[in-house]
């Protein structure tokens, strides 16, 4: 009795080292191997939605998708099996979003039809959100979240000042264009307003009396002149932030105490006092 | 006699406090309150601009926009009795602001017909600019309006050069393409200029002849690579003045030599070795 | 005889003040009305070309035009008799400038029909290059002159890649793409590629086959991140320039030499060695 | 037999100066050559396929690609004999693309067809690779290729954000709007997420449902806003390494003190008033 659950701990414990290491060769391998069926079951449910690619091949993607369901059906029990505090894991975000990678496949049992189709599709499409989870890409957004975090504010208010002008111009478009222009209510003017301020410009709906291109003109003109404050404003956020950080870079530690950061031409160390020289 | 005016006196200082002040609770949740019903009053007139809903909900809509009538109305009064220079407010703009946009519904009683309905809608609109009165608003726009000041010659010049160059480049489009491309006029071809140069591109309007769309890549072209400097102009202004504030929040003078410039947690002088603190 | 030149030269002189002046009330306000009548001269051409108005006010648009004309006339007459070397401004690219603004409505006496219209409204337009001489303009265009000028290599390198690239990528799409998307021709593929490119995105031409917008995703994709490394170049160029000067502005003259543009903690003058505090 | 030896190693060593040569005239003046008859070369197969041009003159643009081609065959045979390395340079990456310039005409006698054609034009157009050769374009695109591969990191971390968010926005996308707006697969909606995230937008898909169009507007605004982020670090990345460049031009240490800092043009050492030079 006692070596089935010494062999099942070392079980657990060897599938932990595989599943949650990131340092470990196995570990590396394992998320290597994550990714690619990731990227493949994202890659897979892409093409469902290819009609000509479909009716081809249906027969062979749905094969695709039962391997990839037992695959991430056995790393969600392995999960499960191997962490120290399941309870935790499994309602935690990434647990939550392991069990509705594998729930749609089984779900397609009882659940049949056209509408629930679509349904299913939305939530497959949830798998995406198993890379956030990767080392690899964690790691490498750590950088753009922080860069993020750090221009929140002025985003923000870049974003309501965005919406504010654009309720706005829209209005003063609606109102001047009518619907001939396909200007027909004031939410679809302030879409046209949006897709024209952020320079996208489709041309699905775009003004054709004089005096709405005059004013499209004047929108376009001061829009792009007046859009260049806040991405001066965020530029020269990153622009100090990355000086400040360069120049500490650059300057030798104290001897006595060892604090970094000291102005090129500092005789003494900001900290102890020491003598740098 | 006394007692009713001392009465009033209490009244109009509570008021005063609610509506006017920004530190207290009360003034606070006034505030919060009004921004609600400013932002519902809007989005009430966007709904009654689109057709399906309209028809649908007509009835709730007038009910809506009557209630929110009234809570302007007693807004209204409120700030005139409370206020110590009424007049002032009266005629300023804030307070014709406040004043037109309760006008409509009761003008909506002496007269009717579709062709008013566009007008009173305009007019209905202005409630947004009661939105920059906002402590929230105001507060979080200095920034920007500062920046804006600050760089309003550099955009100024920005702007003056674009038309410049929209007249110039408008007109040997209108020579070059003529009519059959959509370059009806002189000033639509002006239009399409701005449409290309700030990258909007709607398609409206597009060179179909070869030397007319040569005219038109060497315009995008150039137009990329010129208008990069003139944002690069503004980003250095905000790159520079960031940058010197941030060395001067941080740049304490030492007190035995006067050096400045020391890291924001520095201890010792970096030129003389003197304690900071 | 002799009062007659004398009266002539001091005629000569008043008239030199007037129109080459820039420093006294007449030349200021000399130059201003001729800015009027040159935007005034621009904006009858602009309405000249649109149908509906110019059929409406054909004749009012002649007389205006004469006028104009007329002033042009006396102007450039005036400015060949007051100059003091007439022949070198005659032939001068100003003087050119100024004799072809007024020629077309002349040259209309003699030459008539349709085709002649276009050249003599394309001709008419020069008048705008009028504008590059008045001293509002050139004092205002100095500084962006400038900055284009230290930045040309950059730019000229910016497009340089721009045009290599868009001959490559144009080239990739005409084979993937064919002629059923619009990509008829490499001269047409190059102009999608370079639409595509600087955003500017019309709509007119743009892929149909998968690979085609698989391609033109990754150029997108591509594009955007590197367009921003010679856009980054760019302001990176004006941020440090004008950081400099910056610096340079905030440091007091020596005491001594008068030398400016000492580092912020400099003890002793870098020109003549003089003590600084 | 010795002399005909001696006379071909001088022929040898004469072709080696002009062919490989890039500081003398006559290397100068080959490379010169060269450049225009590439450029000829493309501009002659863009000419092929614009189809009123080929009709016209299909003979011509056939004997100008005959003398082009009989041109680059010379060059690669007197490249092959003049190099000290001949086998190196046959099976090198430019050695591989000049014979790939004149190949396609001698095949051209042996294969027929207009399937074959455009597999020609596609090889002809491989031609342009041999600009990449040439020693301006080399040494002009080195500054740009060291700013691309310094910030090679940041650039990929962009395009991979670009990417994650094209999947979701366009897998939202697809399941939100359906295929009556354009969207008719995921890979489909991903090209119309990456039209709009780049403002290029084309048009060709366009949201029409009001939910759809709300998802797009806070697409863009978003996607407006974080994306000035990368930006934001790539220019300052290259204005901190630039200010870094031109402080330290301007820095020549004291030789008394060792103090470092003084602008370009000191005499004396701000901080103990040495003589500098």
């Amino acid at each position: 009795m006692k070596t089935i659950k010494s062999k099942f701990e070392s079980f657990r414990q060897k599938t932990n080292v595989v599943i949650y290491g990131t340092n470990t060769a196995s570990g590396r391998l394992f998320d290597l191997i994550l990714l690619g069926i990731i990227l493949l079951s994202v890659f897979i449910v892409m093409l469902e939605t290819v009609k000509g690619f479909d009716t081809k091949y249906h027969h062979e993607l749905i094969v695709l998708e039962w391997i990839i369901t037992v695959f991430f059906t056995l790393e969600y029990i392995l999960r499960i099996l191997s962490i120290n505090k399941p309870i935790k894991y499994i309602f935690s975000f990434y647990g939550i979003i392991d069990l509705i990678a594998i729930l749609p496949m089984y779900l397609s049992f009882i659940l049949a039809g056209a509408s629930v189709l679509t349904v299913v599709r939305a939530i497959k499409l949830l798998r995406l959100f198993k890379i956030l989870k990767h080392p690899k890409f964690s790691s490498q957004s750590i950088h753009l979240k922080e860069a993020l975090i750090a221009s929140r504010g002025k985003i923000l208010i870049f974003i309501y000042f965005m919406l504010i002008s654009s309720i706005i111009i829209g209005s003063i478009m609606y109102v001047v264009e009518g619907e001939e222009g396909g200007f027909t209510s004031i939410p679809t003017s302030i879409y046209w307003t949006i897709v024209t301020l952020t320079t996208v410009g489709y041309g699905d709906i775009s003004p054709i009396t004089p005096l709405g291109q005059f004013i499209a003109s004047i929108v376009m003109i001061m829009g792009y002149g007046v859009i260049a404050v806040p991405t001066g404003i965020v530029t020269a956020e990153f622009a100090t932030n990355s000086l400040k950080k360069k120049v500490s870079d650059t300057t030798n530690p104290c001897p006595n105490c060892g604090t970094e950061g000291h102005v090129y031409n500092a005789k003494y160390c900001f900290h102890c006092g020491a003598n740098l020289k």
